[in-house]
């Protein structure tokens, strides 16, 4: 492991193209275990390990098994969950991640160039830390009925769920790295030259298998009921897990941070907003929001941005204390989609800390 | 969080049926945060995180890749290693923990009645632990080209990769907690009241998707190399997996423990017992062999301990250090399959340090 912060010494990119970093070469080599860093302190934790919440039981038969025993039962729809609390934790609300589409927990792990990830400054920082696989992602897995039975021909295919994934060519522009594949913004802030690491973090989307409502919603309601004093942080498609969270029940939750979301739905009833404006709100956006994103049906996030814009003044007209943390509007530019993997990712997470301690930290402390 | 051992006050089983763990009820209330065990200490290290190794990148059409987007690359056969690293931990070899069928790295973290983990553990010990998620399970993800393709018809449904789950009642016997579902043997070690935490630890096994050879072998082999002293330990399915890793380069690879393998493969060549013999090895079974396992192809694992009786025959022969590691030759009765969540998962990880200590520390000490 190392301790100066520049590697990849053999790319560099910024006006190249993507064709530097792909190819059908093997690009295992990218990144060894010697390219990640060592903090320069020790980290002492109270504990850490790793849960499920929710999970129901399902009856399926030897084929929906894939074959390898006869019917019977198994769990399907629980919530894995991996965390780490520092010592005297008990003075700070904990903190929830959740991940966008494609991804799992690893988004707040290690970064991509080899920079410790969100889930242990957090630590540092005080919060016991929680990080889920959604349900159907992960860890957390996805129920295969549906497939086995497509394979055994007893569903027709057209029927089994889609399992996307983002190509490196939608990534950069969509996560806004640059104008187009393999050109980055001057002032961009995701280390680019670790883009094919960020890559190796993609895989299956199997939320199209998933029953409605997504069972993640009411697993993080639930945790945030167990955790009691928690903040439930959500990023992309995830952005929007806490609100919906919250919608099944506000127990536990004490603020509510949407990093990035797809959207803030402009269809919530006004009961719905009023339930919402109970718990503080945080909205976090990077920069180059007009960045055309390589997907026809979401071109812009300037688009997201607007909404979340419409719904903090409706949050605040019933009441509530909402806010939007545009870094450039403090001078800082150049962020990207990924801010939890940015070069200055702890500059980000320490606006987001200092929020926690003005909104939420009060209420712990008297305790 | 709690400091004693017994919880599930409402469920304890020997001689029950399956039916009081399972139903069609939800289950996700049997286990809470406050009951998982806190340690008495801090756990003190020196870094923790994660990375991948390997991967390559495929060309993907827009249908493979589940119409999110146009045709492109994505990263696919990387496969995901969280690790913790203790204090001075140049002081002893590394350990990698590779999980088994239908499972993830979630086998070695916190146990079903939420104990600790041996990855936790084992870094208490000295050692720097890394726990990979085979390539094609949990946060390695798998090639989802194929089941996109069936999806659209571009692809007969017969060729998609079957996705085999273990149910619960295949679990019981051939994990070996008792005879039949719901019954446990009276000497029986894993904790079967916690048996519903254990069902969601699985997830769809999309091992028939991967290319041959299995890509995680390459990476385990690369993981080994990159680490320099390590000891690669694997489970069940993933029993093996050290063998196989070795088979494409011992560089770094300092001893090999396999825990309760599938087989210990009668297939291999004098010249591989050659080159598995210049490495030491421990093989590791638990008890109730002769459990019927439900799975018609796979009766009994007693056929699996006598092929590895019979592989550490041939190793001595060409020369080489193996042992098999039986707890009831020590007079130590009932443990399960999945012996790294048993109620004395500490004993017998004792006996594994030990041997470790005894073939593989005395290289290290020297540096």
């Amino acid at each position: 492991m190392r301790h100066n912060r520049r590697f990849y010494k053999s790319v560099f990119l910024t006006s190249g193209t993507l064709a530097c970093l792909l190819g059908t070469a093997m690009i295992g080599a990218a990144q060894d275990f010697k390219d990640l860093q060592t903090p320069k302190s020790p980290l002492v934790l109270k504990a850490q390990g790793s849960f499920f919440v929710g999970g129901e039981t399902a009856d399926e038969t030897a084929v929906e098994l894939g074959s390898f025993g006869p019917a019977g039962h198994i769990t399907i729809n629980q919530m894995y969950v991996r965390y780490m609390i520092p010592m005297h934790a008990e003075k700070k609300p904990s903190v929830v991640m959740v991940h966008g589409m494609t991804l799992t927990g690893k988004s707040w792990e290690t970064t991509p160039d080899g920079r410790m990830g969100w889930d242990e400054y957090f630590v540092r920082k005080g919060h016991a830390v929680y990080v889920p696989d959604q349900v159907s992602r992960g860890r957390s897995g996805f129920n295969q009925a549906i497939f086995n039975n497509v394979r055994a021909g007893a569903t027709p295919p057209a029927q089994q769920p889609a399992l996307p994934r983002f190509s490196d060519e939608v990534c950069w522009p969509n996560f806004r790295f640059g104008p187009k594949p393999g050109v980055a913004y001057p002032d961009e802030r995701f280390p680019v030259a670790a883009a094919n690491e960020l890559s190796k973090q993609g895989i299956p989307d199997a939320n199209a298998s998933l029953p409605t409502p997504n069972p993640s919603f009411k697993a993080l309601s639930d945790l945030a009921g167990q955790l009691e004093d928690t903040v439930l942080m959500g990023h992309s498609q995830g952005g929007t897990f806490p609100l919906s969270a919250a919608l099944v029940n506000t127990a536990g939750i004490k603020a509510m941070i949407l990093v990035e979301p797809g959207t803030c739905p402009a269809a919530y009833t006004n009961e719905q907003i009023a339930k919402l404006a109970a718990i503080p709100i945080l909205v976090v956006f990077g920069d180059h929001l007009d960045t055309a994103t390589g997907i026809p049906r979401l071109p812009y996030w300037q688009a997201s941005f607007d909404e979340c814009k419409a719904f903090i003044a409706r949050i605040k007209s019933a009441g509530g204390n909402a806010q939007m943390l545009w870094p450039p509007d403090q001078g800082i530019r150049g962020n990207s989609h990924m801010i939890m993997q940015d070069k200055n990712s702890f500059e980000i997470a320490d606006l987001i800390l200092s929020w926690i301690d003005k909104n939420v930290g009060k209420d712990k402390a008297k305790k």
